[in-house]
């Protein structure tokens, strides 16, 4: 049998060292178009940033790895060219000899990944405008970095001679992972970073109020960030530095132009094979990696997966499940029944001192999709016991079915504890936990690491209070017929208070009860909700109709009320 | 309804806050012996260490709060010292004013804790040995380290006048979680520090050859720790400092000792009672914390409680368990169906710069209950991603039943994300999750907190690999009659070898398989296991009689096999 593999990235790789593992004797090349195999993607923008100094870091494994250990012929600057599904041969070409050469396979497994988009706009092959996806991409920006516009031989030549002018101006265009990241990794290498994104909020996966809170760390330090702005160009100016030219009309000087506005499924072989491809625009697989014809599978960041939680087509261009179909496509290969579960979507990124992180559906996909029966919570507990040095405040979103409990999506952001809580929530996902389990799951707990209740157990035990009753609660953008009640003690309103709020603070709430309306929906806060909980408790057993507004004042500014 | 809840600290102090939310007009006495409740008592090892500084710092909520916000009689320094169940009274004695009162209950919540073990040994009572359970104890402590023997009137009277004398040199007898934080917190206020465990190892619920890298750690901070070796009694030395005598004969000279060699469940109020007592020892209570007395129920580290891993009756004295059980039977009393689920023994302590946790079922309870249905891996993954700076080796051990593939326990030790994988699979675990869920678990990852496959990944992989028969497995203590094949590079050999092992580097095997004997069994090793975890392919497929050592060398060092 011999198995050709092209793409010697993440998926593809997987899949060749799975399949040799599965099987001694296959004959398996994987080809590469690029000049590495097996590279760390994911840590490009750091290599960037300086924090993985050495490139070599980032070779995982080289083309040699793949030769002596795992006995596969592996090609490097080798592209396909061509894809015959009827005769099952691929035309590859060598792009170091030029040779052009046909090869037949038996199966054929495509992981070309997704390319960064370049839209066709005036002025976008103008130099200094970089993407962010290969070894050479990052080695372009550093080197960029170091040397400026003055590198580029004849660039200036009209100037006659002109010094290496160090790019001190950078403008990031997408507010999404990569965008993201190379936001922090060049402010960190000294560079005044402006960064531009067409949608209203930076993290598009997110809910747009649990995207306010990653803004707060990207201007804070010092990023001058442009949201609800698309690109609508660049412009070269007389000393070679570059104007990013935005639809609102802004220019944005830049010494460097970062473009990460996402990115496509790469889906040339997919066509050029004539195999289905999906709504979204990715290879359409099955749940064994297999496409609509047999004997070619496709993995990573080209194909389009179930997500599990809503059960919609999605693209995830991300590492973990590429590097799982790979190993899927292999046991298939091999003859085994391995399938692909889908995905949940889960992801995380660092910030600055900030953590982002998802798993499962947001609260937009589920509006988007017309689901009802949700209902969401918000809070804010500390990331171990508050006791203990460095505990930091988290901000948890948590969605779950109304009429089961069901567990459908958590988004967590802080400094502290982030990664954990949004393991723990993309397990429970995984097994289809309700927040009844979540109530009762037994985290770890010491001081410097959790509280005896854990954030995941509060998160729990809030939605469960809303489901089982005990907590109606409401949301700050539908208190606007009803009666606000804050129980916040006074020094805390001395801070920021609720116009038209009144004032009872919990301690004094049974003895002043005749100060509330019985008609009226009650809606109360406090700063975080817990003592608003209380206060929801004594008032609905004293017959009034009251509400507890999930993350009380701590929701209200991220939810941009005020 | 009145209920009374003997215990102010986790299981009581939740249970009547929960009950006041559930029950608006319930009567709810809370009576508490010591002058604190809802104390955070996880946090005085940290207060003696003064990485928490303020005492204050530790009280959660005080009886002020309890009065003022839940409505709650709440009594400190009030005593429960009898119980009529038959006329549902508790006699209480206030140790303020010495007065005794008798109050009715309808309903009777028993939360005393667990007392710290102090047998009855030559010279337990001298000046200088402590427990830490509660806040004074604590503060004795701290006063102690600061005045030393010469603080206590009279004790050095013979000598005159006598100097305080700052301890120096500090005893620590027990090495569970309690011991261990003792020595990482005095030794981070400058003391010697030794200390002496009965067992053969520290953290007794561990596996002993995870426990031997916990020991690293404190061995590493110049800690003297004597193992196997019990305590026999204590001695005065004239100049006022004690002398810790042991089993062997040893003679330990020190300033302070700390007792934590266990607790035991307080039974004396439910003996008083007349309720059933279990095997181990602890209030005996259904899944509702109902004793065998309807209208009594207990929490918290006097019950025994059920491990839903191994089905058998345990001891659990942590601060979640308690919490949880405390909400249960406010929920039980409130009339409610809400049931205690059992306990999975999940556990984390922090000793120095490492972390050790652990979760389910450990490989010696399970021998221990005759089980012969499980394997083990040991697996020792990066904490994140390698080329990320900062990554930290983890050592996890595995335990997963052979003939279905669920996960019974895992142990991991490391120095950076043991929390986040512990939790991981203490959820994993807590919903039934087998090694097959494991391999294909979505968990979040960027180079700065994991690799794209996790830790927990590679555990359900390795695993799955054994089950599936893709790499029969082997341990260090069963290797002795085969051969043994070590496929490290000849430069690995250089630092540590294995007797009697043929070398063969992975890269040459496939050519040199005629150096190998087809009729023995072939026990391959690496570095961790994941080179010979390939080699091991290798020889299956060529018909080789092959298995891998799990662990490989880092086991081995660890098992003390060498």
């Amino acid at each position: 049998m011999k198995v050709i593999i092209v793409g010697g990235v993440a998926g593809g790789a997987s899949c060749a060292a799975r399949l040799r593992r599965l099987d001694e004797k296959a004959e398996i090349l994987m080809v590469e178009r690029g000049p590495y195999v097996s590279y760390a993607n994911c840590g490009l923008p750091y290599h960037v940033g300086g924090s993985i100094e050495k490139e070599s870091s980032l070779l995982v494994a080289t083309e040699q790895t793949f030769r002596v250990q795992f006995a596969i012929d592996c090609r490097t600057r080798c592209e396909v060219t061509g894809i015959s599904s009827k005769q099952k041969t691929v035309e590859l070409k060598n792009h170091g000899t030029g040779e052009v050469t046909a090869e037949k396979y038996d199966k054929l497994v495509l992981s070309p990944g997704a390319a960064p988009i370049r839209p066709p706009l005036p002025g976008i092959d103008l130099p200094g405008i970089f993407s962010v996806r290969t070894v050479p991409d990052a080695r372009s920006i550093r080197e960029w970095l170091v040397r400026g516009a003055a590198d580029l031989s004849g660039m200036n030549s009209h100037t006659g001679f002109q010094a290496p002018t160090k790019p001190k101006r950078a403008v990031v265009v997408g507010g999404g992972f990569i965008g993201l990241e190379m936001v922090e990794n060049l402010v960190h290498r000294g560079l005044e970073v402006t960064l531009i994104e067409k949608l209203g909020q930076v993290m598009p996966p997110l809910d747009p109020e649990m995207a306010r809170l990653v803004e707060r760390y990207i201007v804070k330090h010092g990023v001058r960030l442009e949201l609800d702005d698309g690109l609508a160009g660049f412009q070269q100016s007389a000393d070679g530095s570059l104007e990013v030219l935005t639809s609102s009309g802004n220019r944005h000087p830049a010494d460097i132009v970062i473009l990460a506005i996402g990115v496509r499924p790469e889906t040339t072989l997919a066509k050029m094979a004539g195999i289905e491809i999906g709504q979204r625009g990715g290879i359409r697989v099955d749940e064994h990696m297999r496409t609509s014809d047999p004997d070619i599978f496709a993995v990573g960041d080209a194909v389009e997966v179930r997500d599990f939680v809503t059960g919609q087509w999605t693209l995830i261009p991300l590492a973990g499940p590429a590097n799982r179909q790979g190993r899927i496509a292999a046991d298939v290969i091999a003859g085994r029944d391995s399938r692909f579960r889908g995905t949940q979507g889960t992801s995380i990124c660092k910030i600055f001192e900030g953590v982002i992180a998802q798993t499962g559906a947001s609260e937009k996909v589920l509006v988007r999709l017309g689901d009802k029966d949700f209902e969401k919570i918000y809070l804010f507990p500390n990331s171990h016991a508050g006791y203990y040095p460095g505990a930091k405040m988290l901000a948890i979103k948590v969605l779950f079915r109304k009429s089961d409990g069901r567990l459908l999506g958590a988004q967590v952001l802080g400094e502290e504890g982030v990664d954990k809580r949004i393991d723990s929530f993309a397990m429970a996902i995984q097994m289809g936990c309700t927040v009844y389990d979540l109530e009762e799951a037994e985290l770890g707990y010491a001081p410097p690491f959790g509280s005896a209740k854990d954030p995941v157990n509060f998160a729990g035990m809030i939605a469960a209070n809303v489901l089982r009753g005990d907590m109606p609660l409401c949301h700050w953008n539908s208190v606007e017929n009803g009666f606000l009640l804050d129980v916040r003690n006074p020094p805390e309103l001395a801070k920021e208070s609720v116009p038209g709020a009144l004032n009872i603070p919990l301690p004094q709430l049974r003895a002043r009860l005749g100060e509330l309306p019985r008609d009226r929906d009650i809606f109360v806060f406090c700063r975080s909700a817990q003592r608003s909980y209380f206060a929801t408790r004594i008032l609905l057993q004293n017959g009034y109709k009251a509400r507890n507004i999930s993350g009380s004042m701590l929701s209200r500014s991220m939810l941009g009320v005020a």
